[in-house]
C-alpha cells in the first residue's frame, strides 16, 4: 500500500485470484483506484509514474494471450516497475509438480508481483499458495478472470454512474467462460440483475444457483436490459460440437441490430475480445461506437491493472504480504 | 519534437510508412538527426538518453524478425522509452478484420509509437489509419521498408559525402524486395542513378517506370558503379521456382570478386542481411571490410531508428499527431 | 569495474566462458561480489540499483531456457541495465556462418554484455571472438555452465563456510552435463574432493583425468560425503538409450532417503533444476528443506549473475574490454 492510502478503506487481501468473495467495498476500492488512472493514461505527456519503481512484476503465462499480457505489461511499466515475461508452453510442462516447481523457482528470485494465467481452473490459486509474493490472476481455465470483470464494471460505472439498478445480459458461450463467471460474481455483489442467454449446450448445469436468470432465446433475454455483454465463442476450448455450425449460431445467438431492438434504446454493447465477427456479433454492431464500448473496455483494462498492481504490490516496511502467506 | 528542434526544418508527417512521397529535405532531416546518434552510440559510457522517458513504443510484428525488432527495441530504450514487444503469428490471425481489431485494441492502450511489420503490402498503412498514435513501418510485404533505405543512405553518405552523383546497383531478388523499392525511391529522390540487376523472373513488370535502368547481366550492370547493394534471396516468399538452383543463381548473380572487377575500384558492398552466403554473395566478399560496409549498415540502423522514433514521437503539448489523425 | 573496487583484487578477464582456467582468487572474487547481493535481493523495498544504468545486456539464447534467461534478466534489471531478449530457434539458423553473422550483427549495435546460451559446445567461445563486448556464457552444449557452478559454490559456501575440506558427490547424467563439468573445475580449483556417481553409459571416457573419483554405485559413492549434487537426466540430449527405463534408473541412481543414509548426517542436497521428480530424485527428498537447498540455489543464481554482470560490464573510461578484444 502506498503511504497516502492509510485513510482510505484498505484492500485486505494479498492476492487477486477471483471476484468471488470480494465485498462491495473492496470492489469499489479497486474501481476508485482505477478511475484515477483513466485520465492519467489519456494525457499526451509522459504517462510514467514511479509508484512501483524498482519493483519486479513477472507475467507468468501458461496460456498465450497477447492482449492480456500486453495490458498488464503496459500497466506495470506505467507504474515504473520492471516487467519480466515468461510464457511457458503447456506442451513443455508436466502438470501439477512442475507448476509448483515453477512457482518455487520464481519465488526464490524474489519478485514483487506474479501475474499468472493458466489453462486449468484452480491452477493460479494452487500456485499462489506456494509463493510469498502477491499473485494476480490473469485468468484460469473456465474459473475466473477477475481483472476483466473489474474493467467491465469500470466501463459500465463510468457510463451509467452506478451498477446497482442495472440489468445485464451475458450472452453466448457461458460454459467455457471465466469472463462470465467473474462478471456474475461482481454484478451480483454490486446489486445488478444478471441474465444469461445461451443455447443449453453452452450453459453449465445449475448455473442459476450463481444468481442469474437463464434464457435460451436472445429476444426474450435481451428485453429491456441495460447492458449486453457478448462472450467470445471459445472454439479452442470445445471438446465436442456444441452446435451445428457457426452460421446457425450467428442466426440464433449472434448480436444483430434486429435482436438489439429488444433492449433499452441506449443499452451498451460489450465484448471482452478478441471478437469472432460474424459469429457471436455482427461486425456493424461491434463498430457502432454510439453504443459499443468495446474500445473503452480495452482502455479501462490498463487502468484497472494499474490499480490492481499498485494495490497488491507491498511497499516499504509493510510486511502484510509475508505475514499472510 | 524535442524543444531545441524549433529552428530546424520540421518533419511534417505523423507516420513513416514509406520513402515514397518524402521530399529531399525530409529525408535529409532524418539523416541529419541520425548522424548525431552515431557517435553517441559508440561511446563507452552510458548510451541512454531521456528524450522519450515515459513514452511507450510497441513493436507489433506480424512477421518474425529478430534483427529489425532488436534494432528498434535498442533504439527506443536508448532514448529512454519503454518497449513492449508483440509478435503476432500470422497463423493465429485472420487477415483484414483482425488486423483492424488488433490496431484498435492497441490504440485504446494509448501507446506513443507503433512500430509495425506485416507480411502483406499495405497492411501497415491500413493499420495506421485506425490509430491516433505515430506508426513507423518495419517493413510491409514487398512494398516498403523505409528505415532500411534510410540506414543504407546514412551508410553511403558517411562514406561518400553525398548521394547525388552516385551510381547504385541493386542486385538480385528485386520482385520480392521491399528493401529495393524503398531504396529506389530514396536514391531517385536524392539524385542518385539507380540500376537494377536481376534475372527476368525476379523483376516486377514495368519496374523501369520507378526510375531505374534494368540489367539482366551482372557484368554489364555493375560497370563503373559506386555502390553494389545485394538483396537477400527471399526463398520464403517464393511461390514457385524462379530459377533452376541456388548454385546456378550464384554462378550468374552471386557477387564475386570477379564480377566486382567491373565496378569502380572503391565501390562499396552492401547487404541488408541476413545473408545467404554462397547464394547471393560470396563469403569472402561479404567479409572484405575494406569494401564491405555490411556491419556499418547494422550500426547505422540503430541510429536511424533512434532518429525516426525521436522525430515521430509527439512530445509535451505538441498535439500535431492528434490533429492529423 | 565500479570505482570502489580499485583496492580489491581485479577480475582480469573480459568474458566468463567457463570455470576452467579461473584461479581460486578469481572465483572467490566473484563469490564475494555475489554475497553482497544476496541480502540486497531479500529486502522488501526496491531492489533496483543504478550500477549498470544505461547499459544494454542482450540475452542471446540459441537454446530455450526460461529459468536461466529469467535469472539473467532479473539480475540485469536489478542493476539498472536495459535488457533485450533474443531467442533464436535452432531450426531457423544454419550453423557456423550464421552464428558469426548473428554475433557481428549484434556487435554492430554496441551492446555492453552478451549473455549467450547455445546447444553446441564451444559456440559461445567462437562467438565471443567475433565481438568486442563482454560475453557471459549461459551454458554451451555439454561443455560449461559457469554461472551454475558459481551459484552452487555460493550456496555451499554460505552453508559450510568453506569449500576446501568438503567431499562433493555429483550424481547422474554426467556425460551430457555442462553443470557437472563446470562444478568439477570449480570444486577442484577450490580444494574440494569430487566424486562422480553414474552408470557407465552416462560417464564420459577418461573423466578421471579431470580430477574426480568415479563410482558406479550410489551407496559407495555417497559414503560420508558432505554434498550431494543431483543432475537432471538430459533426456532431450540422448541420442540413444543409455538405460532400460526411468523406473530402473530411479531404482539404482535416484536419490532416496535410503541412499542418503550413507552420507554424512547433515549432507546438503542440491539440484540445478528443473527436476525430473521420481526419476533422478525422490519428490520427498527434494522438498525436505532441512537438507535440500534447491530453492536457495535459484536465489543465489540471481545474486551470482548480478556479480558477473557487474564485474564484466565495463564502466566509464575503463577500456579494458576494448583493449583485450
Amino acid at each position: 500500500m502506498t503511504q497516502n492510502k492509510s485513510d482510505i478503506p484498505s484492500y485486505p487481501h494479498r492476492d487477486l485470484l477471483g471476484i468471488e468473495g470480494l465485498s462491495p467495498i473492496e470492489i469499489s476500492f479497486l474501481l476508485d483506484r482505477s478511475e484515477a488512472f483513466v485520465e492519467h493514461n489519456r494525457q499526451q505527456t509522459s504517462k510514467k509514474l514511479d509508484t512501483l519503481y524498482g519493483r519486479t512484476v513477472v507475467n507468468l503465462f501458461f496460456e498465450n494471450s497477447t492482449r492480456t499480457r500486453t495490458s498488464f505489461e503496459l500497466a506495470a511499466k506505467r507504474l515504473g516497475a520492471d516487467v519480466i515475461n515468461m510464457t511457458v508452453e503447456s506442451s513443455s510442462i508436466k502438470k501439477g509438480e512442475t507448476l509448483i516447481d515453477t512457482a518455487m523457482t520464481l519465488n526464490a528470485m524474489h519478485p514483487d508481483v506474479l501475474v499468472v494465467r493458466h489453462s486449468e481452473s484452480g491452477a493460479v490459486k494452487l500456485l499462489s499458495e506456494k509463493v510469498n509474493c502477491a499473485v494476480i490472476s490473469g485468468g484460469d481455465g473456465s474459473h475466473e478472470h477477475p481483472t476483466q470483470a473489474l474493467l467491465d464494471a469500470l466501463t459500465i460505472r463510468r457510463r451509467r454512474g452506478d451498477l446497482a439498478a442495472l440489468t445485464v445480459a451475458i450472452c453466448g458461450d457461458v460454459v467455457h467462460s471465466r469472463v462470465a463467471r467473474s462478471n456474475i460474481h461482481l454484478l451480483n455483489t454490486m446489486g445488478a440483475q444478471v441474465r444469461l442467454i445461451a443455447p443449453k449446450t453452452l450453459l453449465p448445469t445449475k448455473i442459476e444457483t450463481m444468481g442469474a436468470t437463464v434464457y435460451n432465446n436472445m429476444e426474450e433475454g435481451l428485453k429491456d436490459c441495460d447492458i449486453v455483454m457478448m462472450l467470445r465463442l471459445q472454439k479452442e476450448r470445445m471438446q465436442s460440437n456444441f452446435f451445428p455450425s457457426t452460421r446457425e449460431y450467428f442466426h440464433f445467438f449472434g448480436l444483430t441490430y434486429e435482436k438489439l431492438a429488444n433492449t433499452k434504446p441506449d443499452a451498451l454493447i460489450m465484448h471482452p475480445g478478441p471478437m469472432n465477427r460474424g459469429v457471436e456479433i455482427d461486425s456493424e454492431v461491434a463498430d457502432d461506437y454510439g453504443r459499443s464500448v468495446i474500445r473503452e473496455q480495452v482502455e479501462m483494462g490498463v487502468a484497472v491493472r494499474m490499480a490492481c498492481l499498485e494495490t497488491m504490490c507491498p511497499i516499504g516496511n509493510d510486511d502484510k504480504g509475508a505475514s499472510e502467506s
